[in-house]
């Protein structure tokens, strides 16, 4: 069957057709009920619920959603379903199970997670339940002992670059509207506010901070050390109480592990900007997720027999051990800089800012992420500790 | 037709049916001469002259060549024909030319360097024109700006990533026996004279070098910043007086740069362990081929229009050219010494050693490389400067 985009009627009668996908719903299906929930800004999404249980159904369309002269590539769809089989054994309870990939449709059948909320959403309702984060950290710990080298053969990851890097549309995007556009004059940039203009001019003209977007560029590109989620915000999160779920692995890519955390914290941070009366609940959600992720982090790599230090037995590791997280500590931060600025001056940024009740103050708080994210990117490479980072974000 | 190998008879019947190439020998295929000249340890190769011309041919075995109850996957002949037509364009008249690859021989036609001599085989007879090292400094240098991440649009290292990282029979070779064997016991090891037990023990017991062996393993298998020749050693040179070619390039990776630099380097090292008279010559091909692939690494990378530092312009880069090109340095000193030891003690050692004309100068010979080899290793990411690492050889 060739590529068509399915509507609500269609996308019904491909259901009835596999019958594998139509017994979780439960007949008659006339009885189902289709919803079009598409949020992201690439996709379409469909919850459908029948007598027996409930489907998510996501397709890929030709461009992207929100702006359908911009032409994107089908494959992603390819990809994130590479992605949701390649880490689902590591992260069990922790992604939406995924039922089937459709190659023709470009379709990803998945558990419909009705009862969820999208954690930015959560946020700015100040309805999250504490403690997310922890889950969040033992999310990223878990894909990097699932793909990285020191925990797997060295042909574990020589596969995964094989298979991801030919994701480059989505991979564009990125090295786009997160490592370039926030720092030069570009088509893509939305026009500032006002109050920001002389803010948003520092940024293209400020020779030492394209220095250090230089070395980041740098590390992005060339330090593959484990399959990342590759665009873990607030946005690609998902929770039910304490039930935590990490969704829309599409910017799938092996790169430094750094780069998964820094996205999220930065989310985090770009949420304490927007309410900084939030300070000591964010901080411990930090905290935690730099908790877990390095607790479990240690926990792997000093037990993993991979290719990588296979000649260090697990209590000769230390050393390597911390070496390796100061240069993943290096990496959050500078990626958690340049995620804080171009969420606040690039081509898609945060609704958390909605949380500034008057012009001025979401102006305050759109200056200092900048400020923060700028910080970050410069001076991230020579923390010593995570506290050193959160001092950096004045908490 | 199905994979068979060739005999020199088998090798001409396939050649008359292909006109393209036999149009290159003349006719009549009666006047051919075929010559087996099978050298390095891995495939089989056949020069062919005719009345018009000559051709040099290679073709994979199913198995190592001076081993053959070690199977080795035929598609090392797909990854050397992807990786000469990659870099032909950047190397042209460095590197034979490739006039055909059947996919289902896993045959190579190239051209043939009939007056040609191998490198390692040239420096042991004492006959190589000085100045080759000019030419491989430069070879490396364009190779890189062929296929970096400064250079290029990230697309074409994407692109390559996938294209070779499934080359993991040969890149398993890299990791275990210059990565890996020669720090641990493991039968793949020779048995070392008498007089070089003791030194190939502390080998395999001394965890301040494994700890440095460790992250070298972490830069070979994470930082993909070109696509490499893994396997540039003195072997893989052919010369016929200035002329200079680099062969065999079946191990060809995406990796670090100062892979191939450490592997060329740590060949003229040997050889200078070997035949410590020639030091001044030995530290002038040194000297210069770090002279020519630092001036040439320099241009691409001031010039570059990569998506890596696009930020910064070409009169901006210094401080991020002169921070790259010490990382390439200090990686060229580990893999160096690696290679040194790994060549000295392990699996596939080097002819140099038979230059020593009593059983004393070769043991002092080689211990002097480890002793080298083990420096490079530990020391090499604090060089400061080319001179620094031609100081630890003690030139």
């Amino acid at each position: 069957m060739t590529y068509r985009i399915l509507d609500a009627s269609a996308l019904q009668n491909w259901l009835v057709e596999r019958p594998d996908l139509s017994g979780r719903l439960g007949s008659p299906a006339a009885e189902w009920t289709i919803r079009e929930v598409s949020d992201g800004n690439l996709n379409t999404v469909f919850l459908i619920s029948g007598p027996a249980g409930a489907l998510c159904c996501k397709q890929a369309l030709p461009h992207v959603r929100v702006a359908p002269d911009w032409p994107m590539p089908l494959e992603r769809a390819l990809y994130e379903s590479r992605y949701m089989r390649a880490v689902a054994p590591a992260v069990t309870g922790l992604m939406p199970e995924l039922f089937a990939y459709d190659a023709d449709l470009f379709l990803l059948v998945m558990e419909c997670l009705t009862e969820h909320e999208v954690l930015r959403s959560a946020l700015i309702a100040d309805r999250a339940r504490p403690g997310f984060s922890t889950v969040i950290g033992s999310y990223v710990a878990r894909t990097v002992q699932a793909t990285g080298w020191v925990s797997q053969p060295f042909e574990t990851g020589a596969h995964l670059l094989e298979q991801f890097s030919g994701n480059t549309a989505l991979t564009r995007i990125t090295v786009d509207l997160i490592l370039t556009d926030p720092y030069r004059v570009c088509d893509r940039n939305p026009e500032p506010e006002t109050g920001l203009r002389d803010d948003v001019k520092a940024l293209q003209n400020d020779q030492v901070l394209h220095r250090a977007v230089g070395r980041l560029q740098d590390r992005f590109l060339t330090a593959r050390q484990a399959l990342l989620h590759g665009d873990l915000h607030t946005g690609s999160i998902m929770l039910d109480d304490g039930d935590v779920r990490v969704i829309d692995g599409e910017f799938a890519t092996m790169g430094p592990i750094g780069f998964d955390c820094g996205l999220y914290l930065g989310n985090l941070a770009l949420h304490l900007c927007a309410a900084p009366h939030k300070a000591a609940a964010l901080r411990a959600e930090m905290l935690a997720f730099w908790q877990s992720f390095s607790t479990e982090m240690r926990s792997s790599l000093r037990n993993g027999t991979g290719d990588q230090w296979t000649l260090s037995g697990s209590d000769m590791r230390q050393e390597l051990i911390e070496v390796f997280l100061s240069e993943v500590l290096h990496d959050t931060a500078g990626f958690c800089g340049l995620e804080m600025i171009r969420r606040t001056v690039g081509f898609a940024q945060v609704a958390d800012y909605g949380l500034c009740h008057t012009e001025e103050a979401r102006l305050l708080a759109r200056q200092k992420a900048l400020q923060i994210g700028r910080t970050l990117i410069v001076e991230g490479a020579s923390l010593r500790s995570f506290n050193a980072l959160l001092s950096l974000m004045g908490l």
